[in-house]
């Protein structure tokens, strides 16, 4: 009964504050380390049409990953493709420039010599969710970007009595370097419409894509040229040896010149991508109608619904930050199949979508901690399907027989390790997704853990560890390994395959032989069984003992089993005294500068990269989740604000951001698999997610303030709730959570250990 | 009455000679400047399986232009596409060559130094239609090859008690250079089945061709190797940084060692190729049943039927010549489409053939001659539909909207000049060929001959030339263009488009606008109406007035209005006093060895090379075809001889061939798209033409000897026929062409203006 009443309640929204689309500053991030872009895509779309202003090859691997900053004074153009938050750069495919008068520089020309090429000046910038608009000083061109979800739209108001014209810039791409790409063409069409594609040597090889542009007004005149010299068969590069301007043009430097005279209208440029062939660009475009407003007026409907998942009450900067996470959660996995469902797979061949949407940018090594979980709570069951249904579908066909590891473009990176595809499936079928094969899935996820090949696995399942002397990084290998292995089994004991589940639980327990009970770290071991030499637990290398961190962030990599940590490190008290000298270290010492990554450092906690993300939960599994709210207040402070380098890391495609969003309803999923959340503190004084169910799951955080920082008492639907988790389907059943918050740490709630999260061999659950 | 009694004839073929295929020597032009090849492929087959001996990149552009040279004393592996006789080179794809015992070498090793890598001397070397087979003398294995449609089978038998190995080079390429290979990828799906492809930038680009290969038992072992220095991401190259051997590769320098262990059967290897994606190659691998004896069996029956079409009796060289040229003039166009009918097109995007199979392959400038002529008479209406059809579907595909020029692999390359795919598509309509839309191909033909940016055709529609100042070998131009407008005007009158008619009637008369009646000679006019000079008449220069010849040659190129070309002239006596000339040119003190493609001169006259072939017919116009039948000898005894280099030159998919059959025949198609033949005299004793029909048209040469090398009388179906040419309906309908042959000349036969063949200008008709 009090739940019915409570689901009829969204009133409670205040009517002053912004719409929750309007709360979101798509500028946080875009400067700092955050690595977002600022322009405009529709939530999961396929394009992502937004400014780039990167400068030559230096420094676009990690500081332009976005190949965007807004510190940067001048635009480049505007591509298609963007990462939002990759710790690696690559895409900013098909980039158009507006260019205005009698000279049409077709090289982008110097950032300090403004003018020398179709580069441009900047002013007024601005962005909301679907939508960014920029004023291009140089050519007197203001131009406005939208997207849907396989169509950017550009618009352009060119200066009055004044010629138009367009760069494409075919080899324009983020992070250049000679022989990146493979190939490249272009064609006008008769009825005005451009098409073409390139093929990319880049993170992913060889990566396809094509497109189909359409104009409000048809080119007037155009020239394609292809600038590469000392090529063969220059001769015979198309039919004219004239001066005349031919439709068509391929190879591996095209630019092309659009004409468009003298407009009364702004331009608009509407651009379709396709990873099959043209074919499907085209088509891509005639499924979205509609001009640059009605566009952009249903992708901000779009956006309205997507954030409208979590309606937020908090104080004006927290609801910005809050709101911008959200957005930034909801960008990847991105659409990458047709609207006629065909898809280019790992195997570089075309198949078809049945009964799915197929997606791709999988950055899995970051999203399978909170990103995949919060999309699963607020994302339809057939969007999540499509996730799951994707990752299969790559693993059927990858000419490995295995899941993506960090994919994008339907490509593998071989970026990042462990096999996370497998937490992510795992999740989503013990949460009970509809319109997931979950035998198929389990099979995918057994293939890929039992793929000896891939990073050390064959010595993993020989050794129970991965030998350092055989394979680098081979300590967080060994425990991620073991994280994956136990949410294989998990599934398992729920489909009933208990072989599968044995085995995998054995392999769960991995994570020990790489643990030093001596030193009180986990360590690699040499395949000879002693550990590599000699051990400095602050050292960040690459080919270290471990991934993009140390010993200190990595010790506590065990999420499905921490309470067997806690007792191997001799119990709750040592295992707090090690939380908070990680915490509470001094840095002073330590240069950190050669390594990328590693950001937003609190002592050895390092929030801008991951493995540290699920660390401040822990002080609940010891029964003292007081220390949790403490170090999330510190957490949530310092790395997170409504400001454009806000972020303290690379967003990670989302992982960064969803982190916020669930520690600001005061949950996380420590352990995706366990169906469980580990509460810490809200940061908003209220939230309703609205679950795609229909139902709401509301948390009000009584009296939450800068001084009441401590939870007092927590209800569930009004009954005390005297455990420091909630399960997944507490929350999805719909109901109320209430934080009643107080200035002082209650230090009796949620001590004993029957109280804390789920632990492997722990606590008797 | 009497043809009723003639078709049910076939019993004059002897029985003791052998059977057509096993008279045709597939070495004929392997050396030379013949550039055929010697391998397996069954009729119009797309795949060309054969030996590959090409040293390095120097002078494969030419001398090695189908791969192979007879003279080369050692072999570097067997490839699947191969051109028959091309002026250059590409192709070569899909090297796989057997290695025996502990070590396989991955790279080819040097010419003069065998067994420093995997290319092997060579020993009895036999071939037939369909089948070839080898000794590699070092690793001691007897290799065989055969063709089906659109699969090629190796057979290796590997020395008793070693090792046997595959090396599959996808580096290796006919006419290599950097850059060539763009991408190319491998991979071992679980079945034991190899896939993979490649994107090649070469003759035509990009070329993408893929590959499905099945072994008679699957490898034991393998190691794909990448052999490319300096890229990046090598490290993302694969999942595997320990010695595991992977299922994958890509790459721009891939090569791969299969392993087989020690066999007990020889090993056969079936691979299919396809133009669309590793799908269709898979899909076209299990097309075609059967192991390497059913496939060969197959494909020697295949081409029993094809070479039956012409059933010769004549003493044996010549028997070996006419049957070897009818072999080399059913090679191509090629099938491109798959066995599923999806084919990749001019703007790269793949199609689906509709009721035809699509062929590629079309070297027009050579073939519009005599070889499409002789597939419209020999060939089945279904399979010139499917030509014409093909060429109609890459106009409507091709992004510059035309035909094809030089078309392979369904890709333009640009070579040669004219739009000759106009003429073909003309002479099979004007011939009645069932299955072609012959207004659509109006229109094809229209919209090519109407595209101002190739080759000066603005220019030329504009000033009725065109100018050299503008666009090199502009005489050569004038005179093709003009002659395949007259094919549209022809084309256009049959279907009733007046228009269309008249205006490409006003065009064909513009060769005129080329020729110098000063001079005697076809000339290069400038855009201001003066002939360029310095002239030289025997001059033979790339961007000369003429293309791969002089004004000695070209100056004959106006096939359909020889007539008018000869008043021109001042004359019949004067044109034959040209001719003779001509022939009978002092060469001694020219040198023409700079210049590819100039080869079998007879003074003048050069065999060697396509803008001479018609041109010893041209005295009947002149109404002396006895000095036709004494040049005609005098070619054919120098030209054509049954050995390796028995070829004068580049055999061009044929037309150096088809030139022989028709002309041991005793007529050949001057211009097609009259209808004509014009009358030489014949080479062999007897032929029957099998017609597609199922009628016979029979060929007597009666009398005919080495001193009965004239002409004294000829009859058809019986009755006297006094005119120099005979009408296609003639042929189709069947009958009895006889000519009864003597020593001296018959100064009376076929003189009169009115016997002579059709030209536009001339003689009334």
């Amino acid at each position: 009964m009090l739940l019915a009443g409570l689901f009829a309640s969204s009133s409670l929204s205040a009517q002053s504050v912004p719409e929750p689309v309007d709360a979101v500053d798509p500028f946080i991030g875009t400067g700092g380390q955050g690595h977002t872009f600022p322009g405009a895509v529709a939530p999961f779309g396929m394009v992502q049409l937004s400014p780039d202003s990167h400068v030559g090859a230096a420094r676009q691997t990690y500081d332009w990953a976005s190949g965007y900053r807004h510190e940067d004074p001048t635009i480049l153009g505007f591509s298609h493709t963007h990462f939002s938050g990759a710790g690696h750069s690559d895409l900013g495919d098909f980039l158009v420039m507006p260019a205005s008068g009698d000279v049409v520089p077709l090289e982008a020309g110097a950032t300090d010599k403004p003018g020398s090429g179709y580069r441009s000046r900047k002013a007024d910038e601005v962005a909301t969710p679907g939508y960014y608009a920029v004023t291009l000083t140089d050519p007197g061109v203001r131009a406005e970007l939208t997207a849907g979800t396989r169509v950017g739209v550009h618009r352009y108001a060119f200066p009055a009595g004044k010629a138009a014209h367009l760069v494409l810039d075919l080899r324009s791409i983020i992070y250049d370097y000679p022989g990146k790409i493979l190939w490249s063409s272009i064609r006008l069409r008769p009825d005005g419409v451009i098409t073409g594609m390139r093929e990319v040597r880049g993170w992913a090889a060889p990566r396809r894509i094509f497109f189909a542009m359409r104009f409000s007004a048809p080119p007037t005149g155009h020239r394609f040229v292809s600038t590469e010299e000392n090529i063969l068969y220059k001769g015979f590069k198309g039919p004219g040896r004239g001066p005349e301007t031919l439709d068509s043009l391929s190879g591996r430097a095209i630019v092309a010149q659009l004409d468009f005279g003298t407009l009364a209208k702004p331009l608009e440029v509407k651009v379709a991508l396709s990873g099959v062939d043209e074919n499907g660009a085209l088509a891509n475009l005639a499924a979205e109608a509609g001009d640059f407003d009605a566009i952009r007026a249903k992708t901000r409907s779009a956006w309205a619904d997507a954030l409208g998942a979590v309606r937020i009450d908090a104080p004006a900067p927290m609801r910005t930050n809050v709101y911008t996470a959200l957005y930034h959660s909801l960008m990847a996995p991105s659409i990458w199949s047709d609207a006629d469902g065909r898809w280019r797979g790992p195997d570089d061949q075309v198949h078809e979508g049945k009964d799915f949407t197929f997606h791709s940018t999988f950055s899995l090594w970051d999203t399978f901690r909170a990103e995949h979980p919060l999309l699963t709570l607020i994302q339809s069951p057939q969007k999540n399907a499509d996730f799951v249904n994707s990752l299969i579908a790559s693993q059927q066909t990858s000419p490995f027989n295995i899941l993506p590891v960090w994919q994008f473009a339907g490509k593998e990176t071989w970026t990042m390790i462990g096999y996370h595809a497998v937490p992510v499936i795992a999740d989503a079928c013990l949460k009970g997704i509809a319109g997931i094969d979950c035998r198929a899935a389990l099979k995918a996820m057994v293939a890929s853990a039992d793929y000896g090949p891939y990073g050390g696995l064959s010595d993993y399942m020989k050794l129970g560890y991965v030998p350092i002397d055989r394979e680098p990084e081979a300590a967080s290998k060994t425990v991620e390994y073991a994280y994956d292995d136990w949410t294989i089994a998990r599934l398992a004991r729920k489909l009933g395959d208990v072989a599968i589940a044995e085995r995998f639980e054995k392999r769960a327990a991995n994570w020990r032989n790489s643990f030093d009970p001596k030193s009180g770290f986990l360590r690699a071991r040499k395949a000879d069984g002693t550990f590599r030499t000699p051990f400095d637990p602050t050292a960040i290398n690459y080919g270290s003992d471990y991934t993009e961190g140390n010993a200190w962030q990595y010790s506590w990599f065990m999420p499905h089993d921490q309470g067997g940590l806690f007792r191997l490190l001799g119990g709750d008290a040592k295992a707090v005294a090690k939380l908070d000298a990680m915490f509470d270290f001094d840095n002073s010492k330590i240069d950190y500068s050669h390594a990328e990554d590693i950001a937003g450092l609190i002592g050895q906690y390092i929030h801008g990269n991951e493995p540290s993300h699920h660390v401040a939960y822990l002080y609940d599994y010891a029964g003292q989740p007081w220390r949790t709210q403490e170090r999330l207040k510190q957490i949530v402070d310092s790395q997170y604000k409504p400001t454009v380098d806000g972020l303290a890391g690379n967003d990670d495609l989302g992982q960064m951001s969803a982190w916020l969003v669930f520690t600001a309803l005061g949950f996380y999923p420590v352990a995706p698999g366990s169906g469980e959340y580990v509460i810490g503190r809200p940061f908003v004084d209220r939230a309703e997610i609205v679950l795609p169910s229909g139902r709401r799951f509301i948390m009000i955080a009584e009296g939450l303030s800068e001084e009441n920082r401590y939870i007092g008492k927590v209800t569930l639907n009004g009954r005390p709730l005297n455990r420091s988790y909630i399960r997944d389907e507490e929350i999805r059943m719909g109901g109320e959570l209430r934080f009643i918050m107080q200035p002082a740490p209650n230090k009796g709630w949620a001590t004993d250990t029957k109280t804390r999260p789920y632990s492997m061999t722990g606590y008797g659950r």
